[in-house]
């Protein structure tokens, strides 16, 4: 049977491509979805894509990944930094976990260094933009094969 | 009149009794609510139980306890260390309140040594499991009488 | 054409003028708004008026700014302290931002002293009680024209 | 056979009753011990109460524990905050151990806020008053049991 | 009868509107009194401007205040982050105090985001330019009326 | 009635006079007792003197200071910088408090720069040798008188 | 012409596969080198595969890759967390850097959550065990392309 | 001959005795010289009282004092936890220097709680009032005979 | 004449060989004090051996060691971290001093890294079990001699 | 036209070569002088050299130099640390400026390795002597030719 | 079979006896592999002695040993305080791992207290001379029989 | 005879010259051993130069300085923040060093703001680029004569 992989995105994500084209270029957030089903599919996975804005919509898809999805990938975005509650919910959760970031959060300021998410997550990819998901995908492949 | 009792209850509270139960026991929320309002029968107390994974809600819950509740029981499971929010909303709550930790949250990671709800909490309860509702239903008993 | 201002206020707000009284005074919120609205219209501005417990919900009407405000006066309460996610919405709008706190923060707690909001914010006013928001709009009004 | 349950009390609780009865109210440490011993009776429970200003002797007092005592319950006061030596002996104890604290200690002085015993308790009541060594008793009767 | 303000500026002020012109714009500490000199009369205040780059002659300046002022608004400039002589000076004032910054401290290097004068001020407005003198008279204005 | 001054020594001190003669005199602490006594006479006052190198002994002669004592003159030594429990202890006790150090501890290894008895002693004393104690003694007379 | 990408090794990486295969699996260096060609082959790219435990050695690969290289894989291994000299090296190469971690370093020991390395990289990837280095060459092949 | 001690002041200290009188006493600073002259005469010392409140110009009395004084007496007061410059003044003078706080800084804000001018004084009394400047004028008696 | 070695030991190691054998081994401090009074033998050495729970009673042995031990082994156990008073009683002991921890502490809880007694002894030898204190006779041995 | 250097020197340094000559030498601030003005001229520069005691001339000597000087060579000794009008007032001078200090500042107590100066300064000699001021006026000619 | 130990020696060791004779003694390093390779031979070992200046080549001998040795002694030196390497490349070795050190590194500067390899060490021995290398030797005699 | 200076150049300074020619100039690390031999010349010294990216080698040649150098012009590059063993290197050489940066460390990365080389180094210059050295030569040259 096909597994499912969630992809979650914190908030300010619904934003991507309206804000600042010449700088984070015209990809939006639909466009990454759109990728994201593609390379899953070639890798014989489903994708279900989120986004919300609220930290507790985001633990309920966790919650809700437990019996839904074989594995996650997340972009906490903002809450990466100060949310214990998503990090509560990923450690209910069973399968991988890759988190994702789409600019080198090393390189900003320091308090996006610490990511709470980190301390449960299988892997970490940052400063890889869009790609970044993709990586993301084949590595969940991996480690669900 | 019967003074009722707030039992608030934070992020993945709802996920008891499903996760991990040779760990965390097959003991679900509802089982702890259902104790709860035994336990405040016998203490001539009626009980509100309520969860949420929304930060916000909660805050908006401790509004209500304002008006309707004589005190508050509160797991503020993960918002226990970052939010200021709810610390807030019980500063405007004039009755009184008891923090309950099912595990003792000094033996975990750093991160959760530091409660900004203690900073207004009358009595701490950690380390107790779910008995630590009970607890600290007769210490809010004992505070109301 | 009469430029709009946004004015967004953090959680517990709601309970301005009813804690407290003899303290806080009988100010309420919406004597607050309305008292923006007038002095916004001596100075040429449209005011929406805009309050939540939930950080994903003030992120969101600073998304819905990026279209419809001019410029934003925001009393982020709580989340000045702990939200990232505000901050990060805040950096996507273009116009001027002015934050308000009704209290002097850095006569209080500690953990007061440190906001995100003023790392992307153009003026910040502290302690003025509720004509903070009023001096916030002078502010504006004159970055705007 | 009925179980014994040690109740340790550290450095001026000796004191209690006597300085500011009208802050800490009139109740002494004996009246503390006969409320635990008449608790402890309707658990099924026998206790040992003792008291001592010397760091030495209350880990002393949980070496005998080690032989004699079946649970602990321990108020270690101010060595709370500066014993290595208390916790190093209570890691040596095989059964239960619940500290308690008069007074909620989180919303005192910083160094207040550090416990080395709850490095290995099991549970911690903080903030209840004379009643936390009744709501401990009640834990420690649940974990013997 | 007139009441009067302090209007104090420390160390640098000087320099206003001859360096770097383009930047800080060509208005200088002598546009700034005389326009707070017109708000304050409208608010039927009277001022008195000074400004000096010696601490102490500040902290002298607050003592004048004592007898001489109703209020002051003061700019300690590089003296906001170093000097507890002013805050001392400052806590002799019986009278409102408002600490007024050009710039928003909080944006620019870590050493200027504390201010030992918050620590006695009333309000704190920074970040909106020599308009913050004028907002600051305002706020005088309503705490001595 | 004569007034009765205790004056408390910690651990080390009964070797005055012992080590290192060349560099910390030859005067021993019976030395120090006979000269507080004299200047305690000619103020009218009675001393009680007691050294023990055990934290809790300690305790517990402040405990006693309690009913026998008017004021305390305490050298913690090297309980200073780590005694809560006198610290505690001296809490209770309603007279005044002169805490005295023989040496400028200031100027020694950085853990003896905090003293937890300074946060409750009425005046501090270091570095004037065993005048120290007759200073002590001189302030303690003049806020009983 | 096809580009080189540089794969650079730092210390004990040497030792993979013979070191408890049972924890680590048996996969050599030598086989990452060997995936490492083949998915660059794929890709378009020549690679240089080179590990060292010298840190100046590595720091005069990355000088080499200067005029031979177009991009570099590193995984500095101990390096990561006290090399300021291969971070001066690689800021002074002009092509894209991505860096790889075989485990999530974010996990382990305080000291290995900061990187030097990631102040220069423009992705990093951590926790996605030798497949990382293949994730990195195809991020490294859609920059230079 | 008779020696000369010199007393200094620092800031803000030339309004004790106008200041909140019901608090810190109607003694002025003129009153602390005439009793340090007496108490001095009485120990065969001349006096040189001197206050300012410019950091410059302690400086440059502890300079004359190289050649006037025999010992110093020094209220640094808000200079006492910010000035090096006075710290290195003091380090080339070569007689005794005893440090006096009015109160006891240890119990007050934190950043009170460090002393520069500590690092070179012989000794420290604090909390005393103002007969610390008379505690330290015997012990400069001490020290000079 | 034979020098004798005072060998002193902290809280808690009194129930070496009791506590854990399956861990700990069943070797009894008395075994320890038997073997060492073997190995002193050989080397020509006598031994005190002194185990106490009590800081000052540790105190009061160093004290002794004054005149009667030519040099000291301890294992101060818990108060390795905590205690200045067995730190300074050790500076006022002229003859050689090794410490001796059974475990490696440094491998352990962060407050087992700091030893106020290693800034007095001559050797520290960690993590050598029982043996640990064989060694140190020898180094005591050679430094004697 | 002869280009001027600034010499700007701070507090305490008025008294090099009176204080322990035979460790600081006898070289007189004046002499320095002498040295920097003759070494000047053969590097075909004016200086003026200046000292004062008080922060705030030094920074109205930088306002100074803004008209008259080419470069600044200054030596801020103790206010190195604690100056932040001082830095301000150099970030408002536009040409060169060189940072001198006589000792070796890295080697000295911790709180003399900040300096504030540093964040402008161009270049900075640090335990050079004397010497430092005319390397600092080579380095300055280099940098004015 | 005779077992092997080797002894690794980390940077500036290859200097001893050298540098300052009179205070480190006139030992040299090879004076050490001697007095290390009778003792072996006495407890039935061999000994293979190393010394490096480059991190990396420690690195490789502990890689080396793996095969070759049944235990290690190593002196890391400087690189005791910053190598991560050397921790990473012992982690890989199996048999025991005794940490020595000339002096006792906890009386110096504040960066020698941290040890990198302590964190791998099975016991650690410092300030014991070069004896501490035969006390090592002692110990990984009794740990391999 | 003519004395000999090292002069040592740490990792990537081989690099000078090639890398961002607009930016650090066309000088090469032979132009600056050219102008160094020059000058040194001119002052009666030899030189001798040296660079290298490993950490040890640079170990190595302070050592062969203690027989053929008279003093050590140093330019850690990297290594200044992170090498204990360069430093302990230079603890054993007895002529002068002098510390040489290009840059103005103290204006950059924090990281780079502490210089383990500092500790030992007599003179520090930073921030003079290539001349530095050139200054470093006259200080090292007045030093020696």
């Amino acid at each position: 049977m096909t597994k499912t992989v969630f992809i979650l995105n914190g908030p300010n994500l619904n934003l991507l491509g309206q804000r600042q084209p010449e700088i984070y270029g015209r990809e939006t957030l639909a466009d990454i979805e759109t990728a994201c089903a593609e390379v899953a599919a070639d890798l014989g996975l489903a994708t279900r894509f989120f986004q919300s804005n609220l930290e507790g919509e985001i633990v309920e898809q966790v919650h809700a990944a437990r019996a839904e999805a074989a594995g996650i990938v997340i972009n906490p975005a903002a809450y990466t930094h100060t949310s214990v509650a998503i990090l509560d919910a990923l450690k209910a959760f069973d399968g991988p976990v890759i988190e994702v970031h789409l600019s080198n959060v090393h390189k900003r300021e320091a308090f996006r260094h610490h990511s709470y998410v980190s301390l449960r997550a299988d892997g970490v990819i940052a400063g890889c933009g869009s790609q970044g998901y993709l990586l993301a995908l084949q590595r969940l492949s991996a480690l669900l094969s």
